[in-house]
């Protein structure tokens, strides 16, 4: 398969798995705008690609993301000083069209936060089907205490953990550790920083015994939950449901069943 | 009361309280259409009946539900092959719409959980207002595993735990036990197995001691939070606090309060 | 500043902070009309008052609010009698008014609960920012235990918790303590009642780090979230972000960064 170019990630297929690594370590993987665009770049490349059934984010150097890019604002300012006033409207927005396309991407999304995961890194987390957090990383919405607003983050916090925990968050700007992410419902699972690598493989093995094609249309199904009404969305999952079931994973799934072996996409 | 006749369900009155035991036992209460069908009989025999305040849903023989049921799905295929492509839209639609008839079920419902709570076990489990789970319990959503998907129960679990738990749940087919399950927010009480009908006893005594008529308008209230404008649906609402206030209940209510004696419907 | 006179609410202003105390502790501060629109008068005057950022509210005599006034309902009966059968519709309906304006209170909102916090104090908890309780408080909704219905409070209560658990909590009328309040997420932490103060301290210390009008701006964007196209709702936070890094505080946040030292607003 042929991917895009990325400056700033790291991109490796292992089998059905894609790993993307923010790469810029020397900014605690700050998300500067090329990060952005390149991490859209991979999210789309990849969309239709059925072979690619988990696509697994993470950081170099032992943090996850620690929000926007200084230069990327000083370049903006630039920008805005010389009349153009979009610039930061701009270059805020592109952030949010980012992990928009990642909480819809057909793959399932599984983050691993270590070490900074604070405003868009944050946010990134927040858009991923399964969050494997060390129990020592950093979470939290530095945004205010810096006089701007977590424009593109806070809606994602709020659909992740609802407005209750939100509201306080982003308004008191706390800053918490991984067994908090996990009781606020942020995160799924919190490990020792050792043992990530050891959970991600048990999250990979359990998205592997999973048919893929079943998974893509169930997601769409659970992104439509509250978007639809509760009865069109219900036809048109009794449908998709017929159409699994005739369909080879549904073949393989009942044969694979009956006949106590595991089905040819487990492996 | 006469109560439709039933094969797959044992159904006992007890009082305010309506019993229903899942009683296909050597399938693990496996859901067929004809107890789908019971169910739905059921619900809508007692509808309107305000003798009865209380349904307990459970399950004979140490399981609550394992899920669909085998030979009403080799049926389908059968007609499927015949040329009656509906067939699986049809029984899995039909599962879809039980569940959202006992959703809005106007009694209290309660499901005693325990030994396999999976597929559409599951999301029976979801719509319950009150759900105590054995400790040994076990929950998932094994569908996507088969290669095919969760698709009349996934949006149930969405409505119950939000998208942040239903997505990794969905995506993973993960089996979980009971403290996790309310660590989840997908059952309220978790107790030993052994325990089980005490817990029952106790949330029954807790029924009992609220207004049946008041239980009745509270339960369409809350379920219609986020589906209305607020301000229409509190502008209802303040309408139904004046009818209960005047009403019987209303009355009786404050009578007891000054007697400083349990009102007439807590016994 | 002046502040509209309050018979039933002790009001202090200590700099940016204003707090509010109900203040009829012989009926455990029972939020009468009297106390609603006094509130309500309360949050209309300092809405736009940029000096206030916080607003505490709490109650005297180690209870938060027991509910609703016995005395206003007994008034209410009389006018009812009367022929004015609107009379309990519009007691109940200006208690939703007031919480609804609580919830989209410009300032930080926070809940210092201890003692009761039952029917009406459980609503007015349930729209705080940050709710802070006593592992001693007692939280509940008696309503229908007393033959009436929570109308203006279990709304506030499902958008606090979600369905699921207020479902439980408002059919069987159950009390239960802080730590399970903070469990099932109406309030954020539990300290003894000893603790309460230093708490409400740090709390405090944490939102004067914010920048007031990034917080109002973050508030308003979090409240939106759900009830706004996300895509709309993003495309103006991007426009806030480029206001908010524009504006001073952007400047001062910015610069206080840059030399290592507290923004302006923080003191």
């Amino acid at each position: 398969m042929r991917l895009p170019n990325t400056d700033t990630l790291l991109v490796n297929q292992d089998g059905p798995v894609l790993h993307i690594t923010l790469n810029r370590p020397d900014s605690r993987n700050a998300m500067s705008l090329a990060m952005v665009n390149e991490l859209m770049a991979l999210f789309e490349a990849v969309k239709d690609n059925r072979d690619i059934r988990a696509i697994v984010l993470r950081g170099a150097g032992g943090h996850f993301c620690a929000g926007g890019d200084i230069k990327d604002m000083a370049g903006a300012r630039q920008q805005a000083a010389a009349g153009d006033s979009d610039a930061y409207v701009a270059l805020n927005r592109r952030f949010g069209e980012m992990i928009t396309a990642a909480n819809q991407q057909p793959q399932v999304v599984i983050t691993v936060l270590e070490g900074a995961v604070l405003g868009g890194g944050f946010g990134l987390a927040c858009i991923s089907d399964v969050a494997i957090a060390s129990r020592d990383a950093t979470f939290g919405l530095p945004e205010t205490g810096l006089g701007v607003i977590p424009a593109q983050i806070a809606p994602f916090v709020v659909q992740r953990i609802g407005l209750t925990q939100a509201r306080r968050l982003a308004l008191t700007g706390l800053r918490f550790k991984g067994e908090e992410a996990q009781r606020l419902g942020i995160v799924h699972e919190v490990v020792d920083s050792s043992e990530l690598d050891n959970a991600l493989a048990q999250t990979l093995a359990t998205v592997r015994r999973c048919a893929p094609n079943a998974n893509r249309v169930t997601k769409q199904l659970v992104l439509k939950v509250g978007h639809e009404p509760m009865d069109s969305l219900l036809d048109q999952a009794a449908r998709d449901f017929a159409d699994a079931v005739n369909g080879e994973e549904g073949q393989e799934g009942t044969m694979a069943f009956v006949q106590k072996r595991p089905a040819s996409w487990n492996q």
